[in-house]
């Protein structure tokens, strides 16, 4: 069980004094210093961020960089494996990897509803806290806005980060081929379940955990091993096939999967099965695919696993010869069929 | 008098189709996708954008870049002089500039409420588009999420933003020295005025209009002559005198300004005065002060003044030998008073 007392005793903003934030936190003023001060800077500390200029001075060995920015509305904020700090940690990180960048700088910006508990502010701030230091980046800028009341929905962040590109391969669509294999780092669909069971008060045998991790470290010992990767997507909203019908069509190739050969756990099936989610369209928030040419998929496979979090790594399909622009899955009775882009929204705000 | 069906017949989304901005936008779907495709691609049309990929790949010439972000909030969203995607753009921009830093590329991410006008989406980002051509940046990345109704209030902007920066010198309150000049680029208080004005429906005898507008290109010309500038800060949130009592804090400087050097618009006072502010402390979007050293000052002000937006540009102050961190203004009739950041909150949801 959790202690919340903790949060409360470690905060340094007097909670018994400001036990929500105020209007005036996001004010220009003296208490928008206070929070500044005492919550993020307390809890994010590092030179650049401490200059307190109007934007973080860096600096960069590489010439070419990746950057890349997502807003985190999920709901709610705390969920079974995760919340919605650690979310904006890792979405940022993630986005930043899938380009073959080392992630090195992130901007917070919040945006918070008047009212929200003080404490829960200050957890969240302790938990993006850990997830840079886990995924090995600095938090260098940051901005914080206060809605009024009922013209928010307790707290946003938007993330955007910095990162830099030391190799020299195109990680795009157009650079897959013919015959390249697609190799996933993990299950399926815990993150969307792990987020709708919790905003729905689902009870489970057990929780459903979201896969919310940074994959920047699975990707960086890829491409340091020289695995020619070919391509790179995380499996977000929209989840496996949304990012496999980008990838056709973006490449003008097709692509087909085997679902024998993807992991959906028990629990996650069930709980698709009892909401009507499909898992294949259900965001993840630490899986990715990577396409490489067929020639070094053993290896690449076996680096991948050796990463204790990915050791259920696995091939799942491969570029063929079919229609460009399509995505196909042999089914378990070996069945072929069309894998679209899904119309409209399975699974609102789950990042 | 505005024509909104000019907007209505250029927007490539089908307004009678998607009158409205749906939960669905926002899923990571079809509907996701032809809104990023048709609305922001067909707006910031540039090639790292259109590389569609998890976070953009970019060049930059110098090691030491400027990294920033800040989250827009603003009501309502179009008001006298601007609006909330003119503001995103020039409020990053700024920020940027006020390192010295040249700016180069910016992120943005769309947090829209349910409900939304789509014509209104399409407004903003033709003014986001215009405002990144008239400060010279390219829009490379972005995100999009959408909040049920009554959980956003319209439409939340972040931007993050990238410059590089080519000068040698410290621009920081530390590099502030005894006897150094304050100039600034105009009048103040005109943007929370036209955005309290436009909220609070009040009528004046001709609109107040928002000073909005894009800082760098004076911030680099002062920088190309050579002029050794010392420090730089742009007057938002807490305007002129929350911005001088931060710089004499973290500087440990005294700076004494002086009120009849500081112009403030006669509509701006009058409704300053209605509304019960202090212009010393209403938010501006296109104003900054550089702090540079006595020998450089009239230079500086010559160059200032020759951009056409800043002939206003005057000298309201200097660095004394008082008190260290504090901030005093003489009066127009000679008294001297202290001047304190502000307590609380004035305006909120200015920007």
């Amino acid at each position: 069980m959790e202690d919340k007392n903790d949060f409360t005793l470690s905060c340094p903003i007097p909670i018994s004094e400001y036990p929500q934030i105020l209007l005036a936190h996001g004010g220009g003023g003296k208490l928008m210093h206070q929070l500044i001060e005492q919550m993020f800077m307390a809890s994010f500390a590092n030179p650049a961020l401490m200059a307190r200029h109007d934007s973080a001075v860096l600096k960069v060995q590489s010439k070419k960089i990746a950057f890349t920015t997502d807003s985190y509305v999920v709901k709610p904020l705390f969920f079974p494996g995760g919340d919605i700090g650690a979310l904006a940690i890792y979405g940022t990180v993630n986005d930043l990897a899938m380009s073959g960048a080392r992630p090195l700088y992130i901007s917070c910006g919040f945006i918070i509803e008047e009212g929200l508990p003080t404490e829960t502010l200050w957890r969240v701030a302790q938990s993006m806290k850990q997830a840079a230091e886990n995924a090995g980046v600095t938090i260098v800028t940051g901005d914080t806005k206060v809605v009024d009341r009922g013209k928010g929905d307790g707290l946003f962040i938007n993330t955007a980060g910095i990162g830099e590109i030391a190799h020299g391969l195109t990680i795009a669509p157009s650079a897959v081929r013919l015959g390249d294999v697609l190799i996933i780092n993990g299950d399926i669909g815990r993150h969307g379940m792990a987020v709708m069971a919790a905003r729905e008060g689902l009870e489970f045998e057990s929780a459903i955990e979201s896969d919310c991790a940074p994959l920047a470290g699975a990707v960086m010992n890829l491409l340091e091993a020289g695995i020619q990767i070919h391509c790179l997507r995380d499996l977000t909203r929209g989840g496996l096939a949304s990012a496999l019908v980008e990838i056709a069509e973006a490449g003008s190739i097709h692509i087909n999967i085997e679902e024998a050969a993807i992991s959906v756990r028990e629990d996650v099936q069930g709980a698709c099965e009892i909401l009507g989610f499909d898992p294949l369209y259900v965001a993840n928030e630490g899986r990715f695919i990577a396409i490489v040419p067929e020639a070094e998929t053993a290896r690449a496979l076996d680096i991948l696993r050796s990463d204790k979090d990915f050791m259920r790594g696995a091939i799942i399909g491969r570029v063929t010869g079919g229609r460009p622009g399509i995505v196909t899955m042999k089914s378990r009775i070996g069945a072929t069929r069309i894998i679209d882009m899904l119309s409209g929204e399975q699974l609102p705000r789950i990042c």
